[in-house]
This record gives structure tokens, sequence and C-alpha cells, in this order.
């Protein structure tokens, strides 16, 4: 018999096995899941490939195939197909059926997946289609007219499309018909149940002290320096450093450049990440290139032995602010710290920078001054930039903020906030990305993620010390002896697995006995402060 | 009214004109192929950052999206929604409806564009789904074995992957039931109306010719020159210049570095190649950039002025043979040229070789000796390498070669016809990666190429002296004055244009006035010779 008709034979007997043996409903929930993060991986692969290595022409086709992508997902993640699988694999699971095929995975993480596998789409199901195309179209269009606007530094050529923007998201809000505020139903997929109030509750010890702070830190003696700047072979060298002391794997990670750093996961197994040169600033791609790290270290720790639950919500990030404060851990916990400029000074030294001991690099690392932009801010200084954002855009959505008002207010609460004056509206309203895409209700995350990390990080404090580690700061100790893989151990225990099994502030709380706080963010800031005076 | 009501209310008003006004069947049937399109340039994208960027470990997911892409596009290339678009389209053809809505285009393009599409459509549904499924994973498994073959050098570990590959594709030919011999129905695809016994008029005059010419270039005195290779970034600045020379558009190509070069096309202005560094080999890096550029350009001129047929039968490469002689065009008829060397030697001096005149790297770029491996054979050689493949492979799949005879079948043929002998399985029957694929019938495609360049060449070489340009080499004129633009022009008005208007041969006597014949390029060879003997 020829192989091919032995084999047709096999497929035959497989086939009828099938049809009388049906697999669990959890099992074809998966099978349906997996197809859906497949679809999704190829979405980022075309992302990442946009970034960094399309050229400039294939902008529209790309477009076109994202657009097709966006559509089909869409479809799959409202279909009936999806609902009645759901439905099964519920009664399944409240028999607890095909248990013991459950593998490592409990009853319970099945059911909180399919809980919020429910949620996601009943969110779905309530969008009209017609506004989801509305919303894709508005978008890209909003994307185009922002890069044009922020070219021309001027905010009128965008503010149309603004507008337009923000009448989509409210319609989109009031079809999901939450029991929330616009902003708070807005903001939910990025920071699951945050409220106003909760964020109110959060950020007013903020609004009050990080002006004092910055006070402090301005009168701090001007660090004597002078400009200086590194090659580009030279900064690449020191970021491929940097990656191998941190464990990089090559074999599952790529390093690229994009016009801006970012980072993202195209398979279980395969996580890239992006850093860029800025000339003038020999520390923007170091630092960028710890900070991708930090996320992706968040999204290998997802995957981790989950291979199987890739796909599904447990194995998705618990939220921006969670995923945030992992990346900030390591550019300023870690990257920014004394001990990290004591071990890393000679290398950038030997790369040409003026340096002659680590406290200089630790200088260059924190100036702690203000400026107009978020994206290259100190941590200090951070903080201010996102609650002018964050108050805005609720003022945008919830508080009747005309859209043509938005320069106006935007500069007058940076000259109060921060005593800076953005010179146009390029450096001012228009750096910003977010908005262009409709996208309200994220720029909090970057806040809340400096407070998380604050207090993950004395939680590791305690925990490292209970463990034997010397000293007031162990975690300051594994960094000056080169251990940063303690630190990641950590982490990789205690806060990257459980992934949408709860909420960030949940997971912070089972992790440090505590509620957030932003105690910890201050009184860290307030330490730096003070030790940035003792060793001026 | 809020924006989003009235947008809602457009979108009702079109929804009904369009009801009323349907699209004509060759736009709907454009649409489809549109999506289609779409969805093919998806997978090139995958596969072009599989081959670039993508770390080890992402393979095995790479391989399940690759797969699924492949199941869609099978279903898609398939269906009862193509099968009556292309009936609908037909009758309007014949009515000749809508042909003001044509734009450039006649009815006789649409209507050969439909006759194609209603070919590949039957042989796709000739195919039984499950042999599509069997032969996609016996390819990837097919794949894996040759690569742990090739890198043990044991041939055995990979004969029963190619056996049940050739028992899988004799069963496809046998299903496509065409009025052609096994090999024949394979070929098809790479080479459209090809026979065996057209095959065997070409090829018989090269079994002949070819093995005098190579005693002949093995009679040249040696050339005398020191070994030398090049600095990594001195090979990439070298096909920088090169590609900025012939005219390369940055803002619609990119150029990577990969295992194997390629070229590959991601969208209508997306144009991607590779090229590789072979230490040792300081021309490897730059003749295979210049054969990668000739494939681009190829499709380069295929996608011109021509966007809105990009997905159409038109739009797509005449044959892989035609494909191949323009990338053999660019690397042996203008980069292994005299003239070529004259002008360029200076830049290759620049980087570090030790050459003090166009001659010295006009005989390194022309070597004429045997060897084991086709990838890097000259001109003279490759032919040879492609003779002993293409008997093989008929022989396999019509004459009842035993796949375990193949190593010993390869090396006596290789000391027969090349006079060596391939030191193991590794250098010898296991070097191409296309049977591990189920790749027959490609290999032909390849020295049919350097026929065909040949044959346009002559033909290019007499309309350039018809407008004027002086000397015996008019090719070689515009080469030495560095106006390559000249013979890019002139491809672009006469070969790249016709897509699948006709097939290649076809093709090659509407350029030049007579069939294709394998004289022109032994002409050409037994020239290169005797300049090589009087340079010397």
């Amino acid at each position: 018999m020829e192989l091919w008709a032995l084999s047709r034979v096999l497929f035959t007997v497989k086939k009828v096995l099938d049809r009388f043996l049906p697999a669990l409903a959890w099992k074809r929930l998966g099978d349906y899941l997996h197809e859906t993060q497949l679809l999704l991986s190829i979405q980022s692969t075309l992302y990442w490939d946009q970034n960094t290595r399309m050229p400039v022409e294939g902008a529209s086709w790309r477009g076109e195939q994202l657009s097709l992508l966006a559509k089909k997902l869409h479809a799959r993640q409202s279909s009936t197909q999806l609902e009645s699988l759901l439905t099964d694999a519920k009664i399944e699971c409240s028999q607890a059926l095909g248990l013991a095929e459950l593998g490592p995975f409990t009853v319970s993480d099945l059911s909180r997946n399919i809980e919020l596998l429910k949620q996601d789409l009943e969110r779905q199901k309530k969008i009209d289609p017609e506004l989801v195309g509305r919303l894709a179209i508005s978008k890209a269009e909003g994307y185009e007219l922002w890069q044009k606007a922020r070219a021309m530094s001027d905010f009128s050529m965008f503010a149309p499309a603004l507008s337009n923007l923000i009448s989509l998201r409210k319609e989109q809000a009031r079809q999901l018909a939450e029991d929330r505020s616009c902003w708070e139903t807005l903001a939910q997929p990025f920071e699951p149940d945050i409220t106003l109030k909760r964020l109110k509750e959060l950020f007013d010890p903020l609004r009050r002290r990080l002006p004092e702070l910055l006070r402090q830190a301005t009168e701090l003696e001007p660090f004597q320096s002078s400009k200086w700047d590194l090659s580009e072979a030279s900064q690449h060298e020191l970021c491929e450093h940097l990656l191998d002391c941190w464990g990089r794997d090559g074999n599952s990670t790529a390093l690229a450049k994009s016009p801006h750093p970012f980072s993202i996961t195209l398979g279980p197994k395969d996580f890239r990440l992006t850093t860029r040169i800025v000339s003038g600033q020999p520390l923007s791609c170091f630092l960028a290139t710890a900070h991708e790290w930090g996320h992706s270290l968040y999204e290998q720790g997802l995957s981790l032995n989950r291979v199987n639950w890739f796909g599904w919500p447990l194995g998705q990030p618990t939220s921006m602010a969670l995923h945030e404060s992992q990346s900030l851990f390591w550019e300023n916990r870690v990257a920014r710290s004394y001990e990290f400029s004591e071990r890393f000074w000679p290398y950038f030294a030997k790369a040409g920078a003026p340096l002659n001991r680590g406290l200089e690099l630790w200088r260059a690392m924190n100036p702690l001054t203000p400026g107009a932009n978020r994206v290259e801010a100190d941590e200090l200084t951070y903080g201010l930039h996102i609650l002018i954002r964050t108050d805005l855009e609720i003022a945008l959505l919830e508080q009747g903020l005309p859209v043509e008002d938005l320069p106006y207010e935007w500069n007058r609460r940076y000259r109060e906030l921060l005593g800076v004056t953005p010179k146009d509206d390029g450096e001012g309203c228009l750096q910003d990305v977010h908005w262009s895409e409709g996208q309200f209700g994220y720029f909090p995350s970057y806040l809340l993620g400096h407070l998380i990390s604050a207090q993950l990080s004395n939680a590791m404090n305690k925990a490292l010390k209970d463990i034997g580690l010397e000293g007031q700061d162990s975690i300051g100790e594994c960094i000056r002896s080169g251990q940063e893989k303690i630190l990641l151990s950590w982490l990789r225990k205690e806060v990257h697995p459980h992934g949408r099994k709860m909420n960030a502030e949940a997971l912070v709380k089972q992790v440090s006995g505590s509620n957030l706080s932003s105690s910890p963010f201050l009184s860290y800031l307030e330490n730096k402060i003070e030790m940035l005076t003792t060793f001026t």
C-alpha cells in the first residue's frame, strides 16, 4: 500500500473517533482562543515590522492589512460561537468535568478565565460594529492629522479630529452602559476596576507633595559637568552589555531600533524590544533599553510555564499600571540607583564618557529638573506630567472642557505645576500620541506604575532581608554585586505569574500586605533627594 | 446634532444606495482578490521576519501562524464565492460591461485575468483538502529532518521523509489529472506550459557544450592572487553604494541580513531584500545583493502603475525562469562585466581589497572553476549543477529511481560532469532546501533564467544600438558610464510589465523576435572565456 493511502485510512479512523468522542468544552474553547491569539500575534508582528523595518511607502498597504485583521478579530471576539463555547465550558466547570486533564491548573483558574472572557465578550457585543468601523477610521485619521499638526506645531489642525474622537468614544461609553462614568468606562481595559474616587485618593498627596519636592531638588547645588555624548556604536554596546548582565536569552529575544522605544511579545517564546538614540542625550538609549526590558521581563514571566494558557486571560497582563511598574522598577529602582552607577561607570568611561567615578554617572542619571517633555522626564517630575494629562482628559470627557481651550489649559498647568512654559503646541499639548488614537484613560497608569513599583520594592527589600541579605537596602546589595537575578526571581514568584487573576490593587495588597498608597513612592523620592544632597 | 449621529445617518444612506446599485462583478472580484492579496502579503511579512529577525525559539509559534494563514488562503482560493464571482465577471466581460471603469486596462487584460483565475481555482478545487493538510505537515517535517540530516551529513536520516514527500506529490499530480506527465504537472506553477520535450531541446546543447567550455576554462592560466577578505562593515558599505548607483528608492525598499539571501514584496510599494556575509568570500555578499536587487527590480516593475492590479494574475510574475533571468542579468551581465569592474575596483580597493586595477577585480568575479556547491557557482558551472538536479528529480518522480540510490547517483554525475566529488552527503545531495519542502520542478527555472537573460540581453543590445549608443556592446557602454538606468528603462518597458499575460517563452519571442534557444547563452560564455584568455 502506498504511504499516502495508508495515512488516508488512519485519518478516516481518527475522524470517526473524533465524532463519537467530542473534546471537552474547555478544550474546544482553548482551541478557539489559540486561533484568536495566533491572529493577535500576527497583528503584533505587523506592528513590530512597521516600526522597525518597513519603508515609509509601505504605510498605506500595512494600514489595510491591520484593518483587515482588526475586523476579523472583532468578529471572533464577539461571535455566537464563542458565546456558546463559554456557556458549555461554564457548565463543565461547575460540574468539575475534565478536571484530571487540567494539568497544573485549578478549577478556579478556569472559572476565573471564563468569567473574564464572558465580561470581554459582553463588552464587545454591546458595541455597534458600525461604531467599531468609524473608530478605526477616525483613529487612523486622527493619528495622521496629529503627526502633521505636531510637525507644524499647530493644534488647530488637529482640533477637529480630536473633537470627533471624543464624540465617538463618548458614544462607545454610552453603548457599553456600565455603572461607571464615561472616563471610568474607557479606562477599564487599561486599569480594571479603577474609579475616579480612588484615583483622587491616590493622586491628591502627590499633587500636594511633588511640587514641594521639586522646589527642594532645584535648590540642590547644580552638578558641574560638561556636556557629553556617546557614539551610536558605543551606546548599542552598552545596551547589549546591560541586557547580558540582566540575563537576556538571545534564543528568545531580539533587540532593534525604532522611533519610539517599545516592547512586544510575538509568541510564547518570542520577545522583542526596541530602543532609540537621542542625539545629545547619551543616557536616553540606555535607560529606554532598561525600561523596555522591564516590560519584556514581565511578559516573559506571564508566559513562563504557561504556553498552554497563552491566549487565556490569566496569561494576559494584570493591568497597564502593573506593566508600567515592572519597566519602571528596572529603569529607576535599578538602573538609576547609586549602586548601579558605581558598577557601570567604568563601561561608560571606556565608551568615551568623561566620567571619573560612579557618583558622576549617578548624578547624570538623576537630573531632577523640570522640563516640558514627558518621555524624557525623570522620576520626580514624571508624576506632574501625568497629573496634568489626567485632569485634562477627565475635563474633556466629563466636564465639558472645549477642545479649543486645550493648549491654553495645558500651558497654564505646566507653568503652575512645573514652572515651565512649552514654547509651542508641538512641545506642549501635541507631544503625546495617545489622544490622537482616541486613547483616553491610559495616562494615569504611568503614575500608578510609579506608586506600585515603590510599594513592591519595599516588599521585595523586606523579603530579601528575611532570606539573609545584609544591609539597609537589600535591592542595592544585589545590584552592587551584580546579582539582579535575585530581584528577578522574586518578581517571577510574587508579581509576574498572576495575569488577570486579580486586579492590580489586589495584587499589590497580596504582595505587600497593605493597600496601595502614594507614601512609599514619596518616601523613596525624599530619600533620593536627601542622598543627592549628601553626595554632592 | 452630535458628529456621531450625523455620520450614522450618512452611513445608512450609503447602505441603502449600495443595495440598489450593486458594484460590477469585476470590481467585486477585485475586492475579493484584494483581500486574498492582503492575506498573502501578511504571510510574506511573517516569512520576512522569520528569516531576518525572529529569535530561534519563535519558530514553532511562527509555524502555527503560517499554517493558519495557509489554511485560510486555500479556503479563499478554492471557494464557491470566488467561483461565482468569476462566472459573473466572465459574463460581464463578454458583454463588455463596465468598460469605462476599467481605467487604463483593456477588456482583453480582464479576460486573461479571469481565464488564469479560473485555471488556478480549478487546480485548487481538484486537490483533496486532506492532501493539502498532509502536504503542509510533511513539508514541515521534511524541512526539519533535512536540516538535521545536513548537519550530520547523513542522507539516510532524510530519506524516509523524501520518500513520503515524493509519494504525496505524485498523489497531487494524480488528483490534478492534467494532460501532462507527473513532473510536468508539478512544474506548471513555476513554469507555465513547460514540457519535458521542450526542456530536452533547450538543455541538450548545454549538456554537450558546457563540459567542453569548462575544460577550456580550466586551461586558462591560473590567476595569481593572494587570498583576501573584507570586513563586514566594508561589505555592507559596498552593497549600499551599489544599490544607490542602481537607483534604489529608500522610501520603498529595505535591506537586511538573512542566512540565505532572498527578495520579497510585502506591498505594492514595499520591497525587501536580504544578503549575507560569507567568511573568506569577499564578493559573495556583493553579488548576492546584485542578484536579489534584480529580483526586486522585476517585482517593482510588475507593480509599477498597477497598484489597482496588485492581487490580479497580470500583476504576478510571468514565471520563475523569467524572474531568475532578471536577477541573473544584474548579477552576471552587469556586475560580473569587465566594465563594471573597471568602474568599481577603486571602491573595493578603498575598502581594503588588494587590487591595483579593474582586471584583477574582474578575474576575481569570474573564477570559472568547478565546485561542489550550486549557490556559490559561477555562470559557466551553474548550468551543470542544474542539469544534474533536473535529471535526478525526473528520475525520482517518473523513472522509479529508488530514493536510497540518490547519493550514489548524485556523486557519480558530479564526477562525470564537473570532475568533483562531494566529500559527504552534506556537500552533496543534501545541499539544497527545495526537495525537503517537496518542491519538484523548480530547479530548471534557474538554468532557463540564464538562457532567457542572454537572449534578452542581445535584444537589449540591439535596441540600445538602434537608439544611437556607440560601441560593439551597448550594455557595456551604459555600465562603463554608470548609466544603468538606461538598461532598467528598457527592462521596465519590454520585460517587466507583462506579468502572466503570456508565458515566458512567448515573452522572449515577443521581445527578441526568435524562439528561446541555448545559443545566445553559449555564445556569451564562449565570448567571456575568450576575453579571459586575452586579458590574462
